[in-house]
């Protein structure tokens, strides 16, 4: 499949966010060229030829952290406490999933990254196998990564699936992970930082999320909160990241640097579930790279990324009471090429040749994107779901024009997952 | 023009946040049916017949505080100090603003708000008598305000277009205000103050935006803040409100209390100006009546109800770092409801016979909206503007699957709002 895309404005994000006016040629999953069309390789014989219609090209956005099956729980248990929402409805529902239901609840959930423009997703949930199907046969993009615990998975079982996924389809990789220091024993940390040294591989968890998880880690780890317990015992030797990262200190930030380490911010998350605001722009100062994810919708309720991108400058200008803090460039990086970097994506972070067809059209002909004083600042303040106009993943468009190309029709997910809710939960 | 609209799922907003099944007539502009549909009033010859395919039908969004013409600065100066951006940017360029401008940019922002819901707006801007032209060759519904000030405007101009716009047009009304206590003179607010007298009229204005604005009024007025000020002159003897509030102690919550006063919050753009976060909750729990609003498009920058519904929870969550504070519901009831009795609009609150028919229809069918656990949390939480299938005001279809039926071909207000800015500033 050999697919051009003409008469564009692209925001290649490779290295500036100037938009530059051309063409974009992919063959099969892959970028060969991109640029004003004048030395444009000569005309193959196209299978599809997309009139970009003067909207705007870009890299797709990468969602760095999320629980994509937990589409099931969605406005199940809203404005609860943190605890009781987590003790009285979401472990207990948990405890009935089937890997049938991961299967429909992760396409769902995959049908609202294409809306959002999300061309990639880094999940961790329970049922591997199943996360992978549903990416497989939908076309899309995921990063698992291990949600390891004292209540669920072995390293064994973790070092199976790193071996197996990162050798199992193109749209599939795995990245070691741990859920979070307050779930696993010290021994079961210091296995995985043993596996990650045995690999030379990353590891990622939650980390630093609520002010309660760093206090309780000091009080059992001599005073070390999640960061220094973690760098302690060499889990981030060969890097890493964090998601929520909202309670950092200065030494944290400083671990992070040495390390290389990714912050995943989740701004949507952390205000529902009222955890705090992440000190955005310190570690964007301290030259950090950060990436954005949605979190589950659980606790988000949606997979918007047009939301995250406006609270990630918002909360950052409010937190610094600075309305020059966190500027709208930098976040469209997080959002679309750190992003891709932080979950091991070296080859979807922009648009350039070699790199993977993993992109998104704005429509630019509407209310919102007018008039066009400043393109990357329309996007990040003004954008919304209703501006994508079309989904490519690999190559291949899953959406475009409101319609999804995904192998099932939408009203199929939508009736099996309102079967399942009612009938298994 | 007679419209029946059937096979829908109903939020009346009529009291409770409940939904029914059912089905809504609608004779000229106003709503003479909403029920199950048995007790139906007989088939009329109905002009339009709109099969809402078991959508959600809800009052219109109120958009409680904006500028809307203020879209020719959107995107044009962002990631400012705020001081900055006032006096350098956003003043010089209001500066060169003319009628015609307003006529153009305004109808932009009305497609926008069309996009979002929005079938209601409290204006305050220059030039009414083009901000009333724009909504009503569009068919939309403005509530224009008046933002007197020392640099602008006189008291018997204030009345003057009192009087004229109150008696205009079905789509016009207008309302009392004054830009704020720090662009005014005493003698001024206390000319206004008596002219709310005469007219048995309430009173509106920006209050309590910045702490910046409450420490200087407390320098001038012997200690008193802008509330307090406001109280002691009488502004508020006939009721009215105040938009932002973001900075109210006690003492303001008592004064809001007594005087039936509107709260009227603005979370984006106290976010992307870094002017501080509403004490939501506070006022809610002293059964303040409060409404939203997007601000104008140059410090938001957009005009979407959704993410405001969500900043409203999001941040009155965050304020009091309490999971369960400003529960979905109540932020649905200020979108829709209280949102139209804050300015004036007492026939345009929720859906029952007698009413205005300004409501939109959201497509349930998109994996935001999925599965169905429970429809408001949902709505307010995962919703955005890809969900609005249709907006109507005073019983006319405005907005419809992506299309507008406003009198003029949307590319020709993009071209024009473009060409302007490009010209004249």
């Amino acid at each position: 499949m050999n697919t051009r895309i003409y008469n564009a404005r692209i925001l290649t994000l490779d290295g500036e966010t100037d938009v530059i006016q051309g063409e974009i040629c992919i063959e099969g999953d892959t970028i060969t060229y991109v640029g004003s069309g004048e030395d444009a390789p000569q005309a193959l014989l196209w299978d599809c030829e997309i009139d970009a219609e003067n909207n705007l090209i870009l890299p797709g956005f990468k969602n760095a952290h999320t629980h994509s099956a937990m589409t099931f729980l969605r406005s199940f248990a809203d404005d609860l406490p943190l605890l009781e929402w987590l003790n009285t409805r979401v472990f207990p529902m948990e405890a009935h999933l089937k890997p049938e239901h991961i299967l429909w609840f992760s396409k769902l959930a995959i049908m609202e990254y294409l809306t959002s423009g999300i061309t990639a997703n880094f999940d961790m949930y329970f049922f591997p196998e199943q996360i992978a199907q549903a990416s497989i046969e939908t076309g899309f993009r995921t990063v698992m990564v291990s949600g390891l615990n004292n209540y669920g998975g072995s390293v064994e079982e973790l070092e199976e699936n790193y071996l197996k996924f990162n050798d199992y389809h193109d749209l599939i990789s795995y990245q070691l992970g741990i859920h979070a220091e307050y779930t696993c024993s010290d021994d079961l940390m210091k296995s995985v930082a043993q596996l990650a040294y045995k690999h030379s591989a990353p590891v990622y968890m939650h980390l630093a999320e609520t002010e309660q998880e760093v206090r309780e880690c000091q009080e059992r780890h001599d005073g070390l909160g999640p960061v220094k317990y973690f760098d302690s015992i060499g889990m981030f030797d060969y890097g890493g990241g964090g998601f929520h990262c909202v309670h950092l200190d200065e030494e944290d930030i400083e671990i992070f640097k040495a390390h290389d380490l990714y912050a995943v911010t989740n701004p949507a998350s952390n205000l529902k579930l009222a955890s705090g605001i992440c000190h955005t722009a310190d570690l964007l100062a301290a030259d950090i790279p950060m990436a954005i994810g949605t979190d589950g919708p659980a606790s988000n309720n949606c997979l918007d990324f047009f939301r995250e991108m406006f609270l990630v400058t918002g909360l950052g200008k409010i937190r610094e009471m600075d309305a020059a803090a966190v500027p709208a460039e930098a976040v469209l990086k997080m959002a679309a090429a750190d992003g891709a970097r932080a979950m091991g994506l070296h080859d979807c972070d922009c648009l350039a040749p070699g790199k993977k067809a993993d992109l998104i059209m704005i429509d630019m002909k509407q209310p919102n994107m007018q008039p066009e004083h400043n393109i990357v600042k329309n996007l990040v303040y003004s954008g919304s779901k209703q501006n994508v106009k079309m989904t490519m993943v690999g190559g291949k468009v899953l959406y475009k024009d409101g319609k999804f190309d995904i192998g099932i029709d939408p009203e199929e997910v939508y009736a099996k997952a309102n079967e399942m809710v009612r009938r298994d939960f």
